[in-house]
């Protein structure tokens, strides 16, 4: 085999490079999920496709990534069954487990299986890849890593004002300036009360949530498509439309849908959310947005959306409430609310705003210079001493020509090289050359803890 | 649906409490590559299974996880194809893509395609899951994690001596005392010679390889039963039964093969090695084992094994040096040396040894009680001054009865409690809950700050 070998469609390799900007990214995250009491935990990539289909729409199972049975996977289909070349009915037989496609589910899945175990509240978050069999385009892959930060088992929106404090913090550490966007799916059930089309909710909802990508009037005519009548798409338009503040939005938005209980309990919920959120400091915008719908129709309270404001990227964190997720599972009644963070988005967000640059990149410090046989365990000894001291180091395996190993640390940015040849060795001493400056500095090794400290104490 | 959900076999969930251990294992390995120089990359979980098929021999082929190419998979497959039912030739109609087996294969490809990209030698490791549709059984999984740690496009043995000194850092600051296993592939090559069957050095190697678990006796037997020789099996004994130290040993050995231009090569190469262990410190017993073979043909030179010496449980950690690696996907001669560490195994050396007791488990660290609406702008200014100070707090999200809360934080093992209902609140204080005495402390939210540095120092 001579041609270059290749990766499917979809997928990506992560170089050193991209892997430190990604760990900044997650390690980020993480602290602050840890910073308000979320714990971790993991679920495997491969689950039952019992667990997974039906829980994402018939869209969402044709993206599934089917597993083929091992072994002889035909054992079990009838010479029958074969012949009608019937491939969905077909996959069913000979597969029954599929890729992990989000990170919610597996997670109701989970609280439902460990149930006995877990402490309710139930704070967890997760990052762990995803996958889709999606028409991969620029910016959408097939493998792809998700955080959700989700707690289970409270109704309190405390909850909700704590995730939106979470993201202000996450965006606030990463330098991203960010909207965030806050509805209430109780108001869109109200609304779709009020319209008089009640039973039309899913595809308002879904329609509402396409109006920044195609239009209000392509919406209009969605919404048309689906057999909203023109009398409630004319009263539907003022709500579409509401401007002036938050709380004079809510104002108004009481008095629409007054006859609502559902409606006006939503108003209640946001109400006490954003008391919270003028109570106490945020760096992020936040703002009630009642266009917000997000397509999946689970949820049931807080609806949740982050923009970056210097970036043309689309959300780059969104969620809500669900009061019922685990009641396909079997278990009925726990509520939980949660977010998901897109580390790809954010990615592209600091990428395009140039905030990596202010990262310092932990590549290797040191390296030690290879002058051959003679001198190697005096240099053995050099790479010792620092990384004791917790200096990332390297001796260049192979005693090849100085200009050669200047040009490895050159392309590794690594910023200092020791040079200790026979000479120094001779007199116990060293050379230390700043890659920055071009200096070097001649010292007794015994000075080189001296200088580690003034190197650590400039990082 | 109401039966209870689960997990495909061989796959598992982990709590935070697995999740928070199985991390300090995670980041002292890191923490460890990085300190020598290592750089992460990431692979995708799928890959074209022309990069995977071939490369782990029938048996591999077999226990590749396939996954089902998307749409219509049959419309490839001709009727008569279909007809046949030869499982083993559809499965490769069906199917483009296979989950990730180990993580060398992939690394060998990531090095042949992205070659103009990379700087060598390239020091890099990889920490990911792979995926083997092997039979379940205790201890093994079909999914789990590798560690992997290789440096390639350097003929150096300074690279193994490295390899060796980043395995002894690791089990030093994981507190497992182990014995490291040394042997050269070169030298078994020249056994097969000295004994007359080159040919069969393959079987021989895997024969040997499989001593500790079925005994000389069985190894005898199953050599016998490839073919060998009872003129070479005879031979073979004084070889396999070899005493002494590592010196004597290798002495001994360099007279046997003094014809073998090979095993003269393996013995060199030890030699080299052992003088670098011996002219430095090591924590771990390394020693001279000459029936290591790791059953991988891919080794040309060092194997390398990890036992944990107080823990019943097979090798922890393994590897060696391979000449052609990447000949496989079409760039020939660039030698590479890796080593992997089984973070299944060594989780289990730790929970056997009682290891984890000594680590700090990071979950929250302070709750406030919830008290209710009135109460509830003071607790969350305390939680803001807490996680100002990266303190891991939350506040109760529901106002039920103390003794409710207290038996969250007891069960989250959260050692500080913070009290602060109406009478604090008048009075700007708190009271702190020290979980571990049952002490509590009243004093001034003002204070408070002061308390957080007790207790910081005190961790």
């Amino acid at each position: 085999m001579s041609s270059k070998p290749s990766i499917p469609k979809g997928t990506r390799d992560f170089s050193p490079e991209e892997m430190l900007k990604r760990e900044y990214i997650f390690e980020n995250i993480k602290q602050v999920f840890r910073l308000f009491g979320y714990q971790p935990i993991e679920t495997p990539a491969i689950e039952n496709l019992s667990t997974l289909l039906g829980k994402y729409g018939d869209e969402g199972d044709k993206l599934l990534f089917r597993i083929l049975n091992s072994g002889d996977f035909l054992s079990s289909v009838s010479d029958d069954e074969l012949g009608k070349r019937e491939y969905g009915k077909l996959s069913s037989s000979i597969c029954e487990k599929g890729l992990r496609y989000d990170l919610t589910v597996p997670f109701a899945r989970y609280v439902v299986q460990h149930r006995d175990e877990i402490i309710f509240p139930f704070k967890r978050y997760q990052i762990q890849p995803v996958w889709r069999a999606d028409r991969p385009q620029k910016g959408r892959y097939r493998e792809f890593f998700q955080c959700d930060v989700d707690v289970i088992g409270s109704d309190s929106l405390l909850n909700e004002y704590e995730l939106i404090k979470i993201v202000d913090e996450i965006f606030q550490r990463l330098k991203i300036a960010a909207i965030i966007k806050i509805n209430n799916r109780k108001i869109l059930s109200g609304i779709a009360g009020f319209i008089g089309e009640s039973d039309k909710i899913t595809n308002i909802t879904v329609a509402i949530d396409k109006i920044d990508k195609i239009g209000i009037e392509a919406v209009n005519a969605e919404l048309s498509s689906k057999g909203l009548s023109s009398g409630a798409l004319s009263k539907l338009q003022p709500i579409l439309q509401l401007s002036g503040n938050t709380e004079s939005k809510l104002e108004k938005l009481s008095k629409l849908l007054a006859e609502s209980e559902t409606g006006m309990k939503g108003i209640g919920e946001l109400r006490t959310l954003f008391a919270y959120v003028k109570n106490n400091a945020f760096s992020c915008d936040i703002e009630l947005d009642l266009t917000l719908a997000r397509g999946l129709n689970y949820y049931t309270g807080a609806i949740i959306e982050v923009k970056a404001k210097d970036a043309s990227i689309g959300s780059i964190c969104g969620g809500g409430r669900y009061d019922n997720l685990a009641g396909v599972f079997g278990m009925e009644g726990v509520s939980g609310v949660g977010i998901s963070f897109g580390a790809d988005r954010i990615y592209d967000v600091l990428n395009q705003l140039n905030l990596f640059n202010e990262i310092k990149v932990s590549s290797t410090e040191v390296l030690i210079v290879n002058f051959g046989e003679a001198e190697t365990q005096y240099a053995l000894n050099i790479a010792d001493l620092l990384r004791r001291r917790g200096i990332r180091a390297e001796l260049f395996p192979e005693s090849v020509k100085i200009k050669k190993q200047m040009s490895y640390a050159d392309a590794k940015k690594i910023p200092y090289i020791i040079i200790a040849g026979e000479d120094e060795i001779k007199n116990n001493a060293i050379i230390v050359k700043i890659m920055a400056s071009g200096e070097q500095k001649k010292m007794q090794l015994s000075e080189l803890s001296a200088f580690i400290d003034e190197i650590n104490s400039s990082n």
